[in-house]
C-alpha cells in the first residue's frame, strides 16, 4: 500500500490548498482527478433546501465517466440562488480545463478523452447565505491542478482542504484481492463536527480501482452509506450539502463486476467496513463529542420502527448528556423509545447497556451502577433496547452532547 | 379575585405538604378536592411508556364526577410494573378515605355522594423505576386531608408540591363574565423543566366554577391544549407521565353550557388564554432556559407539516443555541426546514426574525444584524417562515439550549 488516503487506489491524484476563502488562511480548496475517467457514484442530502454544488453534481452524475471532482470549504454557496449555482458550474468548468492542461503537460497519464464540465463533480461546505468568493476559488483551482499527484501528501492535502471545524483529517483505506487481482479502497470525510453554525456539512470521497458496472457502484455506495453515514445522527438533521461521492478508476486489473456475484460482495464488505471506520472517525470528531455510542433496537414490528426508535434514543438530548456524564441511566432510554411513535408492548419492553440488563419485560432490573457506568464512560459503547413486539432489528450511531457544544454555537455569531 | 391560585374559583380546596418522598425534605404531596364533585376532562401523555398513575387516572376520568385529585412529585411510578399499579390505586382508595372524613368533619361544604377511589385522579412525577414509599405517602395524604382549604395559601401549597425541578411554582387565574355570572379559571403547572433526569414530566391542573357539560369540557380542554401545551417542544419527547386535567365545580351560577354557543366560545378563549400564559412560564422555566421563541410557520401545504417544520426548527439544537448566543441565525433556520420532510418551494421559501426579513424567495436579504440580534436576545422573539406551497399556518413553542443545560443533565447520576 504506497499510502493510507484517497490517492491509495490506481489511476487517482489529488491536491489541496489554500486559495483564500478562510479567513484563518487554512487549505480550502481541493482536487480529486481519476485521468483514465472513473465510473462514479453518489448519494445526495434529502434536505429539500440543497446547495448549488449539489444541484450541479447532481445533474453531472448522469455522466457515463467523471475525470475530476473539485471541492471547496468555508463557502457552502448554499441559499445563493441563480448567481450560486453559475459559480458552481464555473467551479466545474475551470477545473476541466485545468485539469486536462496539467494532466497532459505533466504526461501522468494518457487521457482517454477531454475532459469538459459534465465530468466533473462539485462539492461545498461552509457558511449559508454567503456568495463564493469565484475568482479567488479560479485561481485556487490552477494552483491545486498544479499541484496534482498521486503521492501519500497529495492525498492527506486533499483530506485537509475540506475539513470545516473538524479537528483532524479523517481517512481510511481497505485492502482486497478479487480472483488474484488486488483492489484498493480509500476514502476521506469530513465531519458531522458542527462546532461552529451553517457548517453541518458531510462530504465523504471514496476511490477504488476495482473495475464494476456504474450500476452496480452505485448500489454499492447506497447501501454502504445506510449502514454507516445514515446511520450516524449527531443532530437529527441532514445538511444542505450533505454528498457522498465514489470513484471507480477500474485499473485494478479484476473481471469487471458486472453481476451481483461472490466477488462483488466481497467488495461491498470491503466497502461496508471502509464506510463504518469513517463514520466512526466523525463521530468521535463531531462537535464538542468526547465519546460516541451504538443503539441497537431489536424486537420491532417494522424496520422503519426499528430505526426510527434507535434514532429517537441517540437523538435524544438527555440520553446523550448523560452518555457525556458517564451515567447508565436506562430511565432516558425507556421514555425516548416511550415517545418515538413506535409499536412496542411495554410488559415485554427490555434494555441492555453494554451487556448489563437493566430494565427487563417492563420492570428495572438490579444492576452494578459503577460496572454500568464504566460501560458508559468507554469511548464507543452499545445501548440495546428491545421494543418486544416483533422480530426485526436496526441500528445507529450517536454521540454526546457535551456543554462545549452549547458554548461554542451560542457563541458563534453570524 | 379572592386569590391567584388553583382555589380560586369557588368549590375547591387544596393542601400541599411534604412526606417524605424528596430527600430535601420538601414539599412532595398535594391534594385538590372538589366536595361538590366536579365535571373532569383529562389529556395524558402520547407516550407508549406511561405511569401507573396515567393508567388509573385514564381510567377514573371515565367516572361522571371527580372528588378529588392526588399528586406526589419526587418519583414518577413509572416502569414499576403491577406493584406500582397497586400503589396508585392505594393513593387514590387513601384519598377517598381521608378526604370524605375530614371534610365532613370540617362541614366545609355538603358532601352530595361518598366518595370512592373511583372518583379520585392521581398524577405522579419524578424518578422512574423506584417503588413509591408507599407508606410515606399514606400517612401524607391524612396530613393534606387536615390542611386542605380554600385559601391563596393553600393553593400555593398545591403549586409548590407538584414542583421537582421548577425553580418557581407557576399560576394562573382568567376571570370572565357569561351571562351575568362570574366565572373563574385558574391553573397550577409544573414544568418543562427537565434540568434533572427522569423528570420530564408536565402536569397541569385547571379548576373553574363553571357549570358546562362534561364533553364540552373535553372539548374545551382538548383545544386548549393543543394551543398551548402541545405546543411547547423544549426537547422533543412527551414524559410517561404528562398529564392535563380540568375540573369544573359548575357553582358559578350560570346556566350550564351543553352546546358549542357563544358562551361556550368565550369560555373557550379565556382557558386557551390562560393555557398560554401557563406554557409560557415553563417555557421560561425550563431546564436553564434563559429565552424563549415562537417559531410560525406559513405558507405550508398541510396543518401537519406547518407543525412539523415548527416543530424541525423549534427542536434543532443549533438554533436553540443561536438563540442562547442572541445570534440571527437564519442559515440554520432555513437547514431545518429543508430537513424537516415537509412539502416546501426552495425558490419561495422566507424567513423573519421578529418583522426583519433575513431570507425572501429563496435568497438572502441584507439585514441590520445588531438590530436582529436585539430581536433575538429578547425574553420572547417570533422565527416566521413561510414555505411558499401553500396557505396552511401552525406555530410552536420552544426555548434556548443553554451550557447549563447540558452540564446540569450530564452531572446528575441515577
Amino acid at each position: 500500500m504506497k499510502n493510507d488516503t484517497i490517492t491509495s487506489p490506481k489511476g487517482f491524484l489529488a491536491a489541496g490548498v489554500a486559495c483564500g476563502i478562510k479567513k484563518s488562511g487554512k487549505s480550502d480548496l481541493a482536487l480529486l482527478v481519476c485521468p483514465a475517467d472513473a465510473k462514479a457514484a453518489a448519494v445526495f442530502t434529502t434536505n429539500k433546501i440543497v446547495s448549488a454544488a449539489v444541484t450541479v453534481s447532481k445533474r453531472h452524475i448522469k455522466s457515463p465517466a467523471i475525470t475530476a471532482v473539485v471541492v471547496n470549504s468555508g463557502n457552502a454557496n448554499a441559499c445563493t440562488g441563480q448567481k450560486g449555482l453559475k459559480n458552481a458550474i464555473t467551479m466545474c468548468t475551470k477545473t476541466a480545463d485545468s485539469v486536462e492542461r496539467i494532466v497532459d503537460r505533466k504526461k501522468l497519464y494518457a487521457i482517454r478523452y477531454t475532459p469538459n464540465a459534465n465530468n466533473v463533480l462539485v462539492a461545498s461546505t461552509g457558511i449559508i447565505g454567503e456568495q463564493l468568493p469565484i475568482s479567488k476559488i479560479v485561481k485556487g483551482i490552477s494552483k491545486a491542478a498544479e499541484k496534482l499527484s498521486a503521492s501519500a501528501s497529495a492525498g492527506l492535502d486533499f483530506a485537509k482542504a475540506i475539513m470545516t471545524t473538524d479537528t483532524r483529517p479523517k481517512q481510511a483505506v481497505r485492502l482486497l484481492e478479487i480472483s488474484g487481482a488486488k483492489i484498493t479502497i480509500a476514502g476521506a470525510v469530513k465531519g458531522a463536527g458542527m462546532i461552529a453554525p451553517n457548517m453541518a456539512t458531510t462530504l465523504l470521497f471514496i476511490t477504488t480501482d476495482i473495475a464494476i458496472s456504474k450500476p452496480l457502484l452505485a448500489k454499492a455506495l447506497k447501501a454502504a452509506i445506510g449502514n454507516s453515514l445514515n446511520k450516524l445522527t449527531v443532530d437529527g438533521h441532514q445538511s444542505t450539502n450533505d454528498t457522498a461521492i465514489i470513484l471507480a478508476s477500474g485499473l485494478a486489473g479484476n473481471r469487471p463486476i458486472v453481476s451481483r456475484c461472490p466477488r462483488y460482495k466481497k467488495f461491498t464488505d470491503a466497502l461496508a467496513d471502509l464506510c463504518d471506520d469513517l463514520v466512526k472517525q466523525m463521530a468521535m470528531d463531531a462537535e464538542g463529542a468526547t465519546r460516541m455510542f451504538k443503539v441497537v433496537v431489536k424486537g420491532a414490528a417494522t424496520k422503519a420502527d426499528a430505526m426510527k426508535a434507535a434514532r429517537a434514543i441517540a437523538d435524544y438530548p438527555l440520553v446523550k448528556c448523560a452518555v457525556n456524564g458517564a451515567d447508565p441511566n436506562w430511565g432516558r432510554i425507556i421514555c425516548a423509545a416511550g415517545s418515538a411513535g413506535v409499536k412496542l408492548n411495554p410488559n415485554k419492553l427490555s434494555c441492555k447497556i453494554g451487556s448489563i440488563t437493566v430494565f427487563k419485560n417492563g420492570s428495572p432490573k438490579k444492576f452494578d451502577a459503577k460496572k454500568a457506568s464504566k460501560v458508559v464512560s468507554q469511548k464507543e459503547h452499545t445501548i440495546t433496547v428491545d421494543l418486544g413486539i416483533g422480530d426485526i432489528s436496526d441500528f445507529c450511531y450517536g454521540c454526546d452532547l457535551s456543554a462545549e457544544y452549547v458554548t461554542i454555537n451560542a457563541d458563534y455569531h453570524t
